[in-house]
């Protein structure tokens, strides 16, 4: 049975949608890469259900997803909808076990509605925290940190843990748990204002603005002990610079490299790779979807530490639906968000 | 009681020895920076013995030892005796747990006596292998890689593994440790002569001559599964080659760079830096130290794999004794050697 809020008498309902259409150039994405579309709502069919869409995740993976080539997942197809993170609310429903007016989470697509079959879609519980929060730090930025800090890094109570682009969904969140377990933390990120941030209101030991110092020498004043675990979502220069001030046996998790996301010409290397070798380091790439029958286990905890106001999350809300997606997009490149950047469809 | 071989009568004995005496500039090492000089024979103390040293291995590790800066071991200093592994055997004794005319093998340095307290020598049984190999495939080489590939790369059977510098004395150990855990091995080595040697002697699955056709192409047809583990012991362009046909959680031992040791500048790093991330890479450092008290083990298994014929090794004995050392060691740079470097003394 399918049950739905459709109303008679009510013009055709419509779902907005962001396709892609052509491969970018490299540097920012150009607006005309995608095109918005209106398309027909269509019902679910057997084993299905439908999402009322609330909101869309920003990430920097999306610059990858739309490339061509080869990396963890394959690109998405010309003149399909746009892959993202969404979380929204069953409106229609021919599913078992997920019924109207439950929200859900998952991989639904840069649009206003969504069909899905259950794969891969996770329920919210909208009275733990607000429907954003569950793209953001309770979603995949928040299961990112967790097992990419707790798994690969092997923080212990002591350690000094470095994080960069220390102020963005994820970023914030492993500083946060790196502190949880006794950590000393240093967080690197863009700007006066997001230094702050992090030393005031989320409580890491130090905060360097890469932009406004000497990275090497901030770097070792606030880390005189040296570098237990690196946190890597920057890559570039950053990455040398840290690479130099790591401890023997440090580990390095490389969960993004955005830095070299939009170059417009191949990017240079870790020159300082030596030492990977003279060190011992251990650096392992990192990609959520690894931990996949891990994310209840992740949701559970930070949801715990987020309710004992241990983890704080901020998410900043753009507004403009659908239509406003590519130029959001570009934010999270040009550094103009704070915090976890998220779309209100 | 000092047991002495000196007899009475015999003109004073003096021990020759390669001191450094200056810092290399980057390049190949100018035999300037070592002193070549004749000392007085000296009598080993309490707790002492002295080693007639017959064979110095040369290793890659050697260049790194000689520059100043942040390593895994503090640099030779300035007038000290240069650091080698060595083999000898032993010719005056103060030490309960040494005799005189057992052999012995460790860090005794680039001469001709070397007086030692026993601490990281270990005896060799001249009955199970001739002296040079305790400096060779079941000495330092062999440790490394023995513990690097086991270890580190974690080889399943059926496994691609791929070392670099595959001829020289840890990668061609690596290769055929690889196949007797059922791998499929292919070797990267510089010119027809040594990939006919990998194939043909040593049971390789394939070898890839670097200088002589296209790395990317040859990598590809030799690797038609891609690549699960990569023991690197080179850098550079080939890191580079090897990062883009990687296989999701794939496994890189980070043993040597040697491409870099004697670079003018300052050589860029992996590009494809970015692999580490989207195939989930490992990349892990190692030091054959960090496994010291394990390094029995490696010995003991490394021989019975040579004395079964399925671990062959080969050394390239030079003579000249402790006045070729500098010229000798540029070998490893030029691959002008075949097989494990060893200085006969």
């Amino acid at each position: 049975m399918v049950i739905s809020l459709e109303l008679e008498g009510v013009p055709m309902a419509t779902n907005r949608v962001c396709k892609l259409v052509k491969r970018p150039s490299p540097g920012l994405v150009k607006p005309d890469i995608f095109s918005i579309e209106e398309q027909a709502l269509t019902e679910p069919g057997a084993g299905e259900f439908r999402v009322k869409i609330g909101y869309i995740s920003l990430d920097p993976a999306m610059r990858g997803w739309i490339n061509e080539g080869r990396s963890y997942v394959a690109p998405v197809a010309l003149g399909d909808v746009m892959r993202g993170y969404a979380v929204g609310t069953i409106d229609a429903s021919n599913h078992p076990d997920f019924k109207v007016g439950e929200s859900v989470q998952g991989l639904l697509g840069v649009q206003q509605y969504a069909i899905s079959n259950g794969k891969g879609v996770g329920k919210v519980d909208l009275t733990k925290a607000p429907m954003e929060r569950w793209v953001g730090g309770l979603g995949m930025p928040g299961w990112t940190a967790y097992f990419g800090l707790l798994e690969v890094g092997q923080p212990k109570a002591g350690d000094t843990v470095v994080v960069s682009a220390a102020s963005g969904a994820v970023g914030s969140i492993v500083g946060q748990i790196a502190k949880i377990k006794g950590c000393r933390v240093v967080g690197i990120a863009g700007g006066a204002d997001k230094c702050r941030y992090l030393t005031e209101t989320l409580g890491f030991d130090a905060a360097i603005d890469y932009k406004g110092g000497n990275l090497s020498k901030d770097l070792k004043a606030a880390c005189p002990q040296g570098i237990d675990v690196y946190f890597e979502n920057v890559g570039g220069e950053i990455l040398d610079t840290v690479l130099l001030q790591m401890n023997t046996f440090g580990r390095i998790i490389v969960c993004g490299l955005i830095s070299a996301y939009n170059a417009t010409s191949m990017p240079d290397g870790p020159k300082n790779l030596r030492c990977v070798l003279t060190q011992r380091l251990t650096m392992r790439g990192i990609v959520v979807f690894d931990w996949a029958n891990r994310i209840p286990e992740a949701i559970r905890e930070l949801a715990e530490w987020h309710a004992a106001g241990k983890l704080k999350i901020r998410e900043d809300v753009r507004s403009g639906g659908i239509d406003a997606y590519p130029e959001v997009l570009n934010l999270l490149f040009s550094g103009g968000n704070n915090g976890k950047l998220v779309l209100k469809v």
